[in-house]
């Protein structure tokens, strides 16, 4: 079959299109499923830069797609693999993994064969574009939200870095649990399009005045970060006490200076969140389908040949939501 | 009655012990308090000093005390005043506060009246000495070990400088919740002292392979640290994924550098904590007379005029446990 592969090689190697990658053989409890739709994240472009410790080149790419099982139901795949309930963390990492790094195949094929446990239903308002769009991102959103952030009916809730397929999926999951969102972003453009999906106001953070506008939109009860840096501390300062700072990835800087004090006197939490569990999963495709929730593409490739564009727009950085890639049918097999 | 009095003046100004301070007057649901002991915490040099931005001269200094009550019932007073039950902070924190700093009277007197709700029964089985020694640094160790750091029986538990009261009894709760401790201190002394009250190993951090040390011991459950300082980073480390760091001061440094990525690969949590609300008061108390825990006492000052002695200790900072002040009889009213 057609697949993405890791090349050999020096970090980013291109042409990572295998024609014939083998087919995946059967295994017990597994379902095989026929790709339409994937979709790509930031850390399938880490991988191919070789940023990810157990990287192995020949793995497929990709942790996200829908399509079909063999009995032909409409499916996408849980990522998260070997994380089944506990709230806190993986029962058990030395076997915790994600698709798309091998030992567990990756979704930028035309098929996978996954743990059928991983298997579930496309939430029926999805077609196979959007639900590809919604694993990897939405699971870590709404841990980020519901898990972490603990976000309630009428909370206050900042977002920051408004644009990433995380953050877009927490506000749609805290306007639907009944939160008011800020969101900041460097691009008024995509705070225009957060405000339609329903961010009551955004804070575009080249302004000068940024730190001042988030103090004055505060104090809020919960802040869900991806960028880290000197945002941080401005954060803090503006959340209520016993708050819920979530903290997810750290794009504008991974060290910051942190002050103790206010963090004890206002009894904050930091709370690091990344990908979720089973039940998280499940509990998230359930909120989509309740809430009609629609994921934000923000571009769709025509076919695995053209992966590669995919992968530059990933890059670039510039889109607001999702890249999905169409696996085509006559590829198949 | 006798009271040490905020003095006008420079920080630390001396003599504060006040001769004629008149008695506190009648007022509705509040219960007048004979005191028979008193203990300090270092908020209370730090008042002396100037530290606390709401200061006022004339406040009666103190947040800890048991004593009888008007029917002669043993008592001691929940030092936090206005935080009913909310686990993540006060509920108003506009009305919030605690004893020993005006409007709320201090225990450091031969007399004090609070707010019924606040009083309670000693333990049975402690006498006056050991009960002033609870309230507020108990209550500060319940918070950060059950609360927050939310330790259960088979956890792994760090306890950084072992010695001030707030850490000896996050170690004799911990113990009782069936937890494994290892503590920290500079001084091999105060080690050996937290081993006899059941610490299962010490650090000294004076020592060079600190650092070391602390990761061999791990991974570790739940962190409580009242140091900050270059120590987190360290902590944070040798926490095993979903940890709870409890942060309760900072007297070691208030800003740290806080590496944003390993907090979100590992799920950890950073929380601040401070003293706690009136239910965990109750349940403190609960652990407590459940396990016979005693309070260990440093010193004890014989009579109110011998205050200025044992500020002078607190501020020297060299002691096991807490400093307590008896107040006799003789001198009441």
């Amino acid at each position: 079959m057609r697949a993405i592969v890791l090349a050999e090689g020096a970090p980013y190697a291109p042409a990572p299109l295998s024609a014939s990658h083998p087919l995946p053989p059967p295994s017990p409890d597994t379902t095989l499923v026929t790709i339409h739709a994937a979709a790509l994240n930031h850390r399938d472009v880490w991988i191919r830069k070789g940023l990810y410790p157990k990287i192995v080149p020949g793995s497929v790419l990709g942790s996200d797609c829908a399509g079909t099982d063999e009995s032909g139901r409409r499916v996408l795949i849980n990522p998260s693999v070997n994380w089944a309930s506990d709230p806190r963390a993986p029962e058990n990492p030395d076997i915790y993994g994600m698709l798309g790094l091998l030992p567990l195949p990756g979704t930028l094929a035309e098929q996978v064969r996954v743990p059928s446990r991983l298997v579930h239903p496309v939430p029926s308002h999805l077609d196979f574009v959007h639900a590809a769009a919604l694993p990897l991102a939405g699971l870590t959103a709404y841990r980020a939200v519901v898990t972490r952030g603990e976000v309630k009916p009428g909370d206050k809730v900042l977002i920051t870095g408004i644009g990433g397929g995380v953050a877009i999926f927490a506000l749609q999951f805290a306007r639907a649990l009944g939160a008011t969102v800020i969101v900041t972003s460097s691009d008024d453009s995509k705070i225009a399009r957060a405000v339609k999906l329903g961010a009551a106001a955004g804070i575009n953070y080249k302004n000068l005045d940024w730190r001042k506008a988030i103090g004055a939109h505060g104090p809020f009860d919960v802040v869900i970060d991806g960028a880290g840096g000197e945002g941080v501390a401005v954060y803090i300062k503006s959340m209520r006490p016993g708050g819920n700072l979530v903290v997810y990835g750290s794009t504008a800087g991974s060290e910051v200076p942190l002050q103790i004090p206010i963090v004890f006197l206002k009894n904050i939490n930091i709370k690091g969140s990344t990908m979720g569990n089973e039940a998280e999963f499940k509990s998230m495709l359930e909120l989509v389908s309740k809430h009609e929730i629609v994921p934000i593409v923000s571009s769709i490739v025509d076919g695995l040949e053209r992966a590669e564009g995919a992968f530059d727009m990933m890059k670039n950085g510039n889109q607001f939501g999702k890249l999905v890639i169409r696996v085509h049918e006559k590829h198949h097999l």
